[in-house]
């Protein structure tokens, strides 16, 4: 593959000199033009949009969330605004930008411009470009959430000389197909919106959907009561907080963007058994997307060494965003202890209660 | 409250003549107009319709299923279609018309001519008005599934005398909170339907929505496979499914008589405090729309005598449709064993797993 590359900013200064800030540490954006044989659409010409945080001496970690999440992990110097994994990334964080070299990039087709079927594996071989684009040679970690343990999941399968460890948090190498049903009839609301050239409240309706699907019936009990009748219509206690995220949602995404990313994570189909790279994978017991059936069965079936790590929480599929001491936990585990080989590749799977 | 009367067809016709057909039993439909003061809405003149099966000396039973269902329970040789329960209803099954009156009628509102907020306890004093029109004074038992089970709990708090027994089938005393998300979810995109009059679609997408909530991942992951890439678009493999079940719905189904239905689940609201006939409860472990919590702590706090009765069912909520000879056991137990007064209002509950 082809590239041309164009950075939009870079910072070298390394002392830390202002009040609260973050510990100054190089930041660049940039983007590269790559020619990309997609797995369902042709090659196409994109742009990759990546953020890096860290020296380039540093090993490298790519961090990858869920398809609302972009290249701004968390904040720098440089790139002031938080990140949206902020919890996680800073000095003295879990993903430190002092002791990792720290990269993310823009979901390819997260601009709204690819109206094309985009596999998960796609994204992996994009992500390859970008560290082609940086000269980084193998991730000391791919420490990836949601739809970005699943493209994890494809990079360790299809670049497994490129990286050391596979981080996979509440994704796992399939879609279940009642998520993916889930997604379908969101992906439904957006089309329904378009009919009549009002895609933002179809998108909204969309999120508000897949709302219901990343948090539980148990934190919805804690959070809201009783229904009321207002203006002679029934309204539910979680009417405002769902209009909050929808209109949140709609004001930040495209559409387009929106129903290829998921279209996407439906088409994830990795077979465990084609990885052989150590593997850390994190389920949440809640999580009523990505059932932790799967990701036990994930665990079980990779040729790497694996460790699985069982979170509890109210927060279901969002536990990655929401149970910051856990996650934190978690990473800082997973990042400073080397998984041994198994002695078999069938030997019994350790399951941790994580903290 | 007033009411007028008309029968629609009538057969008092007692011997089983016709080969496979059920034993005859006299079956009528009829209609009553009343008077009704609604709880939200003022007084109401509304027409209920409503079909008796069994000899008018037998007692009398009232059945009453989710807000799809109707006054035709079940087949007789006046009205041989198959009803919404078939399975229960019939000689020789757990709803036999040889051994207890059956009634039933259509819901307030589910003809589409009521737009106004409908509450379950309009719904129990319809019931009322036609067990005044049959001259029943007094019930045997309710039998309720879902959106039934709610509106017998509102008859027995409201109309104590009227009735010996409360059967409810995955209907509990309140609406959880998530489950009003989920439904109020369902409205809106009916409503995001009419917004470009194209309401059936609303109305299909509407359902399939609400399919997900009755149904289980754990079926999903049965009977379905991976996504497939179709025309350059991402098909799920229970799309098929969900566009016959949104089909087979606005054929038969008034988006108003939805939206007034749907919003009435989510007013449900009954002290189990105020309810002191015997109940049955009936839960459904794997029910994603009435937690079995909410069933336990009803049968906990009903100050009448309490069996509640556990199912295991693939089918969730829907295990009152699909699991038909675990309910027709647990109909038969109903029916046929007096629940004994408990010792004091705070008695240990006896969960029974059913057979």
């Amino acid at each position: 593959m082809s590239f041309a590359s164009h950075l939009e900013k870079t910072t070298h200064s390394t002392a830390s000199s202002i009040g609260h800030a973050p510990a100054a540490v190089p930041a660049q954006r940039g983007e590269v033009v790559v020619s990309l044989a997609l797995r369902h659409a042709g090659t196409r010409i994109v742009t990759l949009r990546y953020e890096v945080c860290g020296d380039a001496e540093l090993p490298a970690v790519f961090v990858a969330g869920g398809i609302s999440a972009n290249r701004h992990v968390g904040s720098s110097e440089a790139f002031a605004d938080a990140g949206w994994w902020e919890a996680q990334v800073g000095a003295g964080r879990a993903l430190d930008p002092r002791r990792h070299r720290l990269v993310a990039f823009d979901w390819l087709g997260s601009d709204g411009s690819l109206d094309a079927v985009i596999d998960p594996a796609d994204q992996a071989d994009a992500i390859a470009c970008v560290l082609d684009a940086l000269r980084i040679e193998r991730l000391e970690a791919f420490v990836g959430c949601s739809y970005g343990a699943m493209v994890a999941l494809q990079f360790a399968a299809r670049h497994r000389a490129r990286l050391n460890h596979v981080v996979a948090i509440s994704g796992a190498h399939r879609a279940h197909p009642f998520s993916s049903a889930w997604r379908a009839l969101q992906r439904r609301a957006v089309a329904l919106g378009a009919l009549q050239c009002d895609e933002s409240h179809g998108l909204a309706l969309a999120r508000q959907l897949a709302i219901l699907s990343y948090r539980t019936p148990e934190e919805f009990a804690e959070r809201f009561d009783a229904a009321q009748v207002v203006d002679g219509r029934v309204r539910v206690a979680a009417e405002d907080y769902l209009d909050h995220c929808g209109a949140q949602y709609t004001a930040r995404t495209s559409p387009l963007a929106f129903q290829r990313l998921s279209e996407s994570i439906d088409l994830q189909s990795v077979a465990p058994e084609c990885i052989d790279v150590p593997v850390t994978v994190v389920a949440v017991q809640e999580d009523r997307l990505v059932p932790i059936a799967d990701s036990l069965d994930l665990a079980q079936r990779v040729r790497g060494p694996t460790r699985v790590q069982v979170l509890r929480s109210l927060f279901g599929h969002d536990a990655f965003l929401k149970e910051e001491a856990a996650i934190a936990a978690v990473l800082n585990h997973a990042l400073n202890h080397t998984l041994q080989p198994a002695a078999t590749s069938h030997s019994p799977i350790a399951i941790e209660a994580a903290a």
